[in-house]
């Protein structure tokens, strides 16, 4: 195998592989569980290096019992963020992001205005409610959002990585950059592949 | 003078400065008198270079009549867009932007739930006129919004150009990139400098 060796292939993660419970039941019934059991196929697959921004990791610690992870962990699963203050991102994509953004602005204010004209008809606690859930549709969903989002991006653009996640604004932003990704559904079959060629 | 024009200065001009009648106003009474004055004044400059990106040009067009302008205009204020495919931005500019407009956003929500709770009390249009001017302020000002503002810096920093705007975002972002900018209301004084040193 040392010539697939040579060329190993880097995957970064994101929390939601772990967390999710569509892509986590693939690996175990809780986050820590997913863990052990990503840990035990990952560990048999030196073709690939499994990396993890710091601020990622970081979130993934409000969901596991840290202890119950084996130390191991940490030798499978590279703990990196991007070398932000030296990366650059092409000028078109500020574009495209700003222009993204000013619709959204514009549709949350559509949204905020209809929920006072309708604020006298119906209860308003309702209202609030549906509005919340439509304001942060329009200004959040399909969009890079934080800076964890950005540092999956950066990550896997700067290691030449495949992102692994089911945030589908970081696939949609990956797709503006050219960063390879994998179907999050498909990320443990895709695991045993390696191991199953053996 | 030789030795002055060889470094040849470049400046970059926004729509506001012939708009926005606080620093307009040194230079005429309209859109289209500002602008035939600040061509009287820069056609005296040969240590100058006066650019403008096409889209803000093209924004400058629906205030002045263009008739009245003297072709002359194109050989003193260059129209030119950004290299915007081959020109990239640090990537540290993508965290601050997205999480500045994270904050606004949840800003913005904050505005239209305290807007939705007083709708059963006050004037229905008057709330939603306060509530597009707060969500406007707190989601757009001192922020680039616009692929306007975008083109605007980016070529001030193709250029290695002095940014001359009123624009508060514009000038924000511009500090970020380390771009050279000027105190609009001062624009004027600065040109006359030029012509009174002869």
């Amino acid at each position: 195998m040392r010539s697939a060796r040579r060329k190993r292939d880097k995957i970064v993660l994101d929390t939601s592989i772990f967390v999710n419970p569509e892509v986590r039941n693939d690996f175990g019934n809780s986050p820590t569980e997913a863990i052990r059991e990503f840990l035990k196929l990952a560990r048999q697959i030196p073709e690939l290096e499994f990396y993890m921004p710091t601020s990622i990791f970081s979130e993934l610690t409000n969901f596991v019992s840290l202890e119950k992870i084996p130390g191991e962990l940490l030798s499978v699963l590279y703990q990196k963020s991007p070398n932000k203050h030296e990366l650059t991102c092409p000028a078109i994509f500020l574009y495209e992001l700003i222009e993204d953004i000013r619709e959204r602005v514009n549709k949350g204010l559509r949204i905020a205005e209809k929920a006072v004209r309708s604020a006298s008809k119906e209860d308003e606690r309702q209202i609030i409610h549906n509005m919340r859930k439509n304001y942060r549709e329009a200004l959040r969903d399909g969009i890079i959002d934080s800076k964890e989002d950005v540092d999956l991006i950066l990550l896997a653009k700067e290691l030449n990585a495949i992102l692994v996640t089911v945030d589908h604004g970081a696939i949609t932003w990956a797709e503006k950059l050219g960063i390879r990704w994998l179907f999050p559904t498909k990320f443990k079959e895709y695991l045993l592949s390696f191991i199953e060629k053996k």
